[in-house]
């Protein structure tokens, strides 16, 4: 199982990107899997009252729910990367799209909606790509550029981009 | 890690036992994970418009959001129980309670809110004791009982017989 971050700032279109690679993946018969890192300290939405989250509330670590089509685990033990990462490897998946994380180590996708986000070229490891909205990368940076506002012709360039350096 | 099922028929009382059991056991220091198996055909509750719900929508096979104290995984691909027990066992939990899965093969607490229910005791395996509501045993009955109207008394009772038995 391959492993690819997309990382930016808040609001740089990770959201975005996320859903189109994961979309044109699955289009293309790989398994994908996905990982959010939520910023800013939140939460994973929960449904209240659920099953799950009164047994969160009585004290259960993993509290996991098994229906039909969907399992859903959900955990209060502190979880590393890593960890997570193990976890996924334990299912036939061909990629794993990661969002958030810029300080780790896999390879990534940086995506730069304004100048300012220019900082992370300098700063993140593991560069492959870099997806922008309509700002110029400066002149040395050997990157290769998608640019998001043609995300039609785009995404499928960046996703092949992804399947061959990652 | 031990595996502890409570199974019975609908309506017999197995959300009320086992968030009683999760809030016990961990009260009293023990690491308990839990897994509910929606029988009919449900699925978990999921919050609409999450990006855990997009990703699944996008095609992503297990779809995770990582919080600041919780993580939430929601996977789409088939899962045996053994499966989902050996995702359990990569945390150090001293114990795994299980509701539903009435087939299933691991020490089990069996509810039996009506006569009708008392055929479970023919039917199932490795039951390792049974709460009932007013439900009187027959006499051929070699399990210990506990009375669930009681539960201040009878769920710690349970909880030990579980501990000694598992």
């Amino acid at each position: 199982m391959d492993v690819c971050q997309v990382v930016g700032y808040k609001r740089s279109g990770k959201t975005t990107v996320m859903n189109k690679l994961i979309r044109h993946f699955s289009a293309n018969n790989l398994k994908v899997g996905s990982l959010k890192h939520h910023g800013h300290g939140g939460e994973p939405a929960m449904v209240n009252g659920t099953d799950s989250e009164e047994h969160l509330k009585s004290g259960s670590v993993i509290s996991g729910v098994k229906g039909e089509n969907i399992t859903q685990l959900t955990l209060s033990s502190p979880l590393e990367l890593d960890e997570l990462i193990q976890m996924y490897h334990r299912f036939p998946l061909d990629l794993l799209l990661v969002e958030g994380y810029k300080q780790a180590v896999y390879p990534k996708i940086v995506l730069v909606r304004n100048e300012t986000d220019l900082s992370l070229l300098q700063e993140l490891s593991a560069i492959i790509a870099v997806g922008t909205w309509d700002v110029r990368l400066p002149i040395s940076s050997s990157y290769p550029v998608f640019n998001m506002n043609n995300l039609k012709t785009n995404i499928p360039a960046l996703a092949d981009c992804i399947r061959r350096d990652v």
